[in-house]
């Protein structure tokens, strides 16, 4: 099996289980709409590649937790995209959460889709409850307060919005935890392998600030221009995009550079080029190559 | 220390956390408003007393258990506030977290509070982590779906509600949570204390059902007659105040005789017969006594 059909095996598990015994339909058929068809599962991708790196014996319980960094994902998503957030119509080319099933099942879903990736967790190591400890808390850590993608929402709330926080909060969280929870889920230490996930979701989100500026609609599937419509920070507005994509080519070298000794480091590191340089688009690639 | 400074303690520890390093200061305020001061705490001193019953070694983390319980109750009741839900003005005799902070934070607040639960649970079982596949089970159960407080909240879009269905899943499903995550936090099995946790957490249902026909919004802090505003089920509705007093009582009698053996038995069913008076208004004792 390969990595994605991992991931979506553990993503229809925890659906599946939602929608289990007499669930409310409409809720759990929009928990599935927010999950399914997925955008890139660059998260937990990027998780389970570093669990196989690390040289992981049961795929299948990476693949919960990398299931778990998605669902908290689709979360947060679900949440941003509604009327006191982004009131965004359409995701992943399609119309947002609650632009098909309402406010209140979008917010029911996003909370659902929360306690769905513990859950996923603790059924996935059952059997090595000593790795639940650093695990809950590592995706708790990306997904709640302090630090992680609730505090990145909550700093559009603050009246001054600093963008190396506010980013590192909303989406480097995120990718940390997939890095951490990645090694963890192989029996690793996860401390040396953050540096990788806060390098790549660095990047990631200048890719995403390049894109909003720099793409269409069409080719991303949601709606672009909205960090100038919302006055939200953006490396690039901030510094152009033909900067933004220099530092984005910057930040993946340092961050593949960063990869810690392990058994498939260097096929990690070949993997790690690539997904950066998919999320482009690709006139950008040749403008800055 | 007795059980209310225990479940307060590990509440301030759970909120503090939340408030720590760079944390957006003012989702860190509606989260503190959300969870302080509380209404009576009943489901985490179920929590706790069970715990306690069981012969719990060690009750601060049996409260961090405790606080879990209430953390995804203070969670649902800021999200089941939002206008999209009840649009309720007023909480525990004060504004409600939207009404205070706005719906983003009131959103957020409550996505953070849930992420708490899990986080303050791995963080209280760290050297004791086989307990911790059960726990955090029990907790996701109670809050997520199939039915959980999300479903709870669910049933109320779908077009048909069944009351029994709709208040396992919206109430009873924490009381649950309540009793056999007191029994696990104590190392003993939890399924025996399923049964205690329906009757109570039924038992409270018809309760609430009961204050909110027969309660001036002063005596319980919120406003009065929102099920029959609202369309939703209401056992005081459906069988008048005084059948439904005394249904509540035979419940509470049912419930307390399912009480399995353990140390503190005799304590706790005195506990419970307590604790199930003190929610109902005093005339509506005297009147069916």
């Amino acid at each position: 099996m390969d990595a994605i059909m991992h991931i979506e095996s553990a993503l229809e598990t925890a659906a599946a289980l939602a929608a289990s015994d007499d669930a409310p339909p409409r809720l759990a058929a929009a928990i599935r709409y927010a999950i399914f068809p997925g955008g890139a599962r660059i998260r937990p991708r990027l998780c389970l590649a570093v669990s196989a790196a690390c040289g992981a014996q049961n795929l299948g319980a990476s693949a919960a937790a990398a299931g778990a960094i998605e669902l908290l994902h689709c979360a947060s998503l679900a949440h941003d995209d509604l009327p006191c957030f982004d009131d965004a119509p359409t995701r992943r080319g399609k119309p947002s959460v609650h632009a098909a099933f309402g406010e209140a099942l979008a917010v029911l879903a996003g909370d659902a889709m929360i306690v769905m990736a513990f859950e996923a967790i603790a059924r996935a190591f059952m059997d090595r409850p000593h790795l639940l400890p650093p695990l809950v808390q590592t995706i708790a850590r990306a997904a709640g307060m302090p630090s992680g993608i609730a505090a990145g929402q909550g700093y559009e709330s603050e009246p001054q919005l600093a963008r190396s926080q506010y980013q590192r909060a909303k989406t480097g969280s995120l990718f940390v935890a997939a890095t951490v929870a990645g090694a963890l889920a192989a029996g690793a230490d996860g401390a040396p392998w953050r540096m990788l996930g806060e390098g790549l979701g660095e990047a990631y989100q200048i890719a995403d600030d390049i894109r909003d500026v720099a793409s269409s609609p069409e080719a991303i599937g949601k709606p672009v221009g909205r960090d100038a419509a919302l006055g939200r920070p953006s490396a690039a507005l901030e510094l152009g995009v033909d900067r933004a994509v220099a530092l984005l080519k910057r930040l993946t070298r340092e961050a593949v550079d960063s990869i810690p000794a392990c058994p498939g480091a260097d096929w990690l590191k070949a993997q790690v080029l690539i997904e950066t340089l998919r999320v482009l688009p690709e006139e950008l690639l040749r403008r800055a190559a």
